[in-house]
């Protein structure tokens, strides 16, 4: 077993687990939780979090184990950055650095070393649900920052996961404050890097994801306008033969009693692809 | 109206609203929490939360708008006690003072001018259901030291409460260490006084609650043994006519991730009993 289990509950006759691991990619310690709705699940689906958020939220509060419990199918949810490396000013703002680590391969120094975060998503969390838990089949979803992460990684790497979904997903990086910020700070100045983790890019570019992507979108959002730019994939995806499904819903904003309203669409789109 | 919102998220096609309002019976501002599934609501569910909550956890991660969603029933959550109205060592321990009001009256020196958790459920909270919600019928149900506030308050005010359920209650205060530290703090030295929040005691006096009480109890609790002291509320209701439904589950702990899974089951039974 490569990881620990720091705490167990037990939750609709499956466990949820958080856990902790040695990160060959960020070269830290990682924390995860998961729902296991039984000891034999042949199926994965992957959470990523949002800005500030840790391993703790999704599993606290969307609901999800009520959906997962009876199926083969866990939940896993790792944090969102690395933490306490000491990168310069990683802990000044709260959407760049610690808690905000948008799921890329940084490359400026001060985050090189560690702000590894599609690597440990893609091949450190992935091995351990292949080889720790025993999964053949993988989905990946997530909200805002980690809707963001979800579209890409999915984009990127139609051979490890069978389908993608979002929440309020920031679909535009290169496009908006948040994107461009940490896209700069993690990457530098070379804006044509910036492009390999923007979904809308990606589409643009040619990459496809296995399934077609399930986005929900609450117009009450207070971050539709400025950093979430839905209309930007929905163009996209229009122009190309990347199928989406986008969910406009009326009066739900950005927060997790919008994901409880809707993660049950989205476990059951996933568990399709996953049977 | 009598409270005002601070914060509305919309779920489940309903709203979940974070108000506040003065209350009489602490002379400070309360907070709860609601959920409203629709507009036109007609009966109401009281959930009293454990030490340290807030108006927060059990609307943020017991999944209960899922289940209320599409009825006629609101959930409403109040705070564990007054805040900030600088009692005597108010703030040194978790287990009394505030986060802890234990829904008694208290009548101690330092605590009797705002420690009135009882007459804050009983009438004030009670008063803001039927006069600005619009709901007829009511029924009682909480966690712990909440599970203990909905036993008792249950037990004493059947005229107001349709249905008692509880989740790993204190069922016998007199007799554990928190429950003694908090009535001794609250109502001093004569334990007479003690045993009118006491739901074991009370209903040795003969009193009953409107319905069978519902209890779920996690065998895996970690303070099963030493605070809550299930079996003495199955013994006293063995050798009364209060009806008892008392389920140990094997496996669950303390956790919110017990009480999402078992609401359902309580939501269900109070449903039952407001219509």
């Amino acid at each position: 077993m490569s990881y620990e289990t720091l705490k167990k509950h037990r939750t609709f006759e499956g466990e949820t687990l958080f856990c902790e691991h040695d990160s060959t990619a960020t070269k830290t310690k990682m924390k995860f939780s998961v729902y296991m709705p039984n000891a034999k699940v042949d199926s994965a689906i992957i959470w990523l979090s949002g800005l500030t958020c840790t391993d703790e939220n999704f599993i606290t509060k969307a609901g999800a184990q009520k959906i997962l419990a009876g199926t083969n199918t866990m939940i896993i949810c790792p944090d969102t950055s690395p933490r306490g490396v000491g990168a310069p000013g990683e802990d000044e703002s709260y959407d760049f650095g610690t808690g905000a680590g948008f799921y890329v391969n940084a490359t400026t120094d001060g985050y090189k070393d560690n702000y590894q975060m599609y690597d440990y998503i893609v091949k450190d969390l992935v091995s351990v649900l292949k080889d720790d838990f025993n999964v053949q089949k993988i989905s990946i979803t997530g909200h805002s920052m980690g809707g963001h992460g979800a579209l890409v990684i999915g984009l990127r790497e139609k051979e490890i996961f069978a389908s993608v979904s979002a929440f309020s997903p920031i679909v535009n990086p290169v496009q908006c404050p948040w994107g461009q910020k940490a896209l700069k700070g993690y990457l530098g100045d070379n804006e044509s890097e910036w492009k390999e983790y923007d979904a809308c890019e990606l589409i643009k570019a040619g990459k496809r994801a296995s399934s077609s992507l399930l986005v929900d979108q609450g117009l009450a959002d207070e971050f539709l306008k400025e950093q979430l730019l839905s209309d930007n994939l929905k163009k996209v995806c229009s122009e190309t033969d990347q199928a989406l499904e986008l969910n406009f819903r009326e009066g739900y904003d950005h927060s997790y009693y919008f994901i409880s309203t809707f993660i049950e669409d989205h476990i059951k789109f996933h568990l399709k692809h996953l049977a």
